[in-house]
């Protein structure tokens, strides 16, 4: 049987720092240890109705496996983890919380992230953009605060690592040079120990060794 | 065996118009034919210890079902679409893509939709405000353009009706009074096809009740 085979940038926007998203699918393959192929495109290919018919918003990653076609970094993981075990409790209640947790990651912790990340993407020239900063980073800290607080001191979300936690450490990754998370001690640290799983050092060595091999001048295919 | 209790606003801000997100979850009951009981909080109560310990963020909804605590409106819709039939297809690559719209929606079309909501509630004294809602509108645009095209003629999103058009159709009805899906007729089309819905409809009224039970100097327990 032929292996699932996501999407990801020939050419990161990042320069192989892993905030695409595609290091969440990655990631979450190397939990359950399912191998998988990669297909890379450009940013003119993702526009093109090849990819659109896979990826409506010109995105990545996708995700394929026979006859299925999957988009949403979200709905991969989750796929990932129904499939194989590692990333998703048995009990069902405990499995329920934990997709709790990946919706909470996408839908609640994300959004404020990303309007400060977009804001200094396409408004940074805009007479508003240093007085509209600290707005941005209020609704952020209204998140994180309460994340931090039913975090406590514990080491994951809810009991043993899932896929709520690693859609939650790739959101958290995105503040990381932002000074912000260093008001919540508990977070970089709970960061800290998603990175450091071997599960997220396969991933994002997968990932970088497309920026390296551009940047010395070997082509993909 | 006792029925599932969700929580919703005891005041709701937008005079029981559905736009809470309680409503997703009384229209994902309402879909399976699963009774339900409703929890009345205030904006003070929704601070409070007791409510933090089931919605970490001070927000509505909340799903108590025996041991199982949710929050997340995704999470809980899911939950719903597992329990019974009615919201996820049988097919398993149907139902993943089924799933992949319900993050779509709270993670593709929502972002930008709440991104405008949420300035036109804190920031429309701004000096900056009203020059910022075309760059606000254009990331809708961006958004819904893309979702239009993928929609084209059909009814639904993929096949019959499922829990990612309930979650889309709730997301996209945000816009209502914006003039913004003007511009892509078939996605009024769309949301006018939830909305006629009985199970929708039976969810609308039961939160519009909330409303006017309150309006009417009735007040909950």
């Amino acid at each position: 049987m032929s292996l699932p085979v996501i999407t990801a940038f020939r050419n990161s926007p990042d320069r192989g720092r892993g905030f695409a998203r595609d290091m969440r699918v990655r990631w979450a393959f190397e939990e359950v240890g399912q191998p998988y192929d990669v297909r890379l495109v450009s940013f003119e290919t993702m526009k093109e109705p090849a990819h659109l018919a896979l990826q409506p918003f010109g995105q990545i990653p996708t995700y394929e496996e026979g006859d299925l076609a999957l988009f949403e970094s979200g709905a991969i993981v989750l796929r990932i983890a129904e499939q194989r075990a590692g990333l998703l409790p048995n009990d069902p209640d405990a499995r329920a919380r934990a997709i709790g947790w990946m919706f909470c990651a996408l839908n609640t912790i994300e959004p404020p992230i990303l309007e400060r990340e977009v804001a200094g993407f396409t408004e940074r020239d805009r007479t508003w953009f240093e007085e509209r900063r600290p707005i941005l980073e209020d609704r952020i800290h209204n998140r994180v605060r309460r994340l931090s607080d039913r975090l406590g001191d514990a080491d994951w979300l809810d009991g043993a690592f899932s896929a709520g936690d690693l859609l939650m450490v790739t959101v958290l990754r995105r503040l990381e040079r932002s000074g912000i998370l260093e008001t919540y001690p508990n977070l970089p640290a709970y960061i800290a120990r998603g990175l450091a799983r071997p599960a997220y050092q396969r991933a994002y060595d997968a990932q970088h060794a497309v920026f390296v091999a551009r940047s010395s001048g070997e082509t993909g295919s």
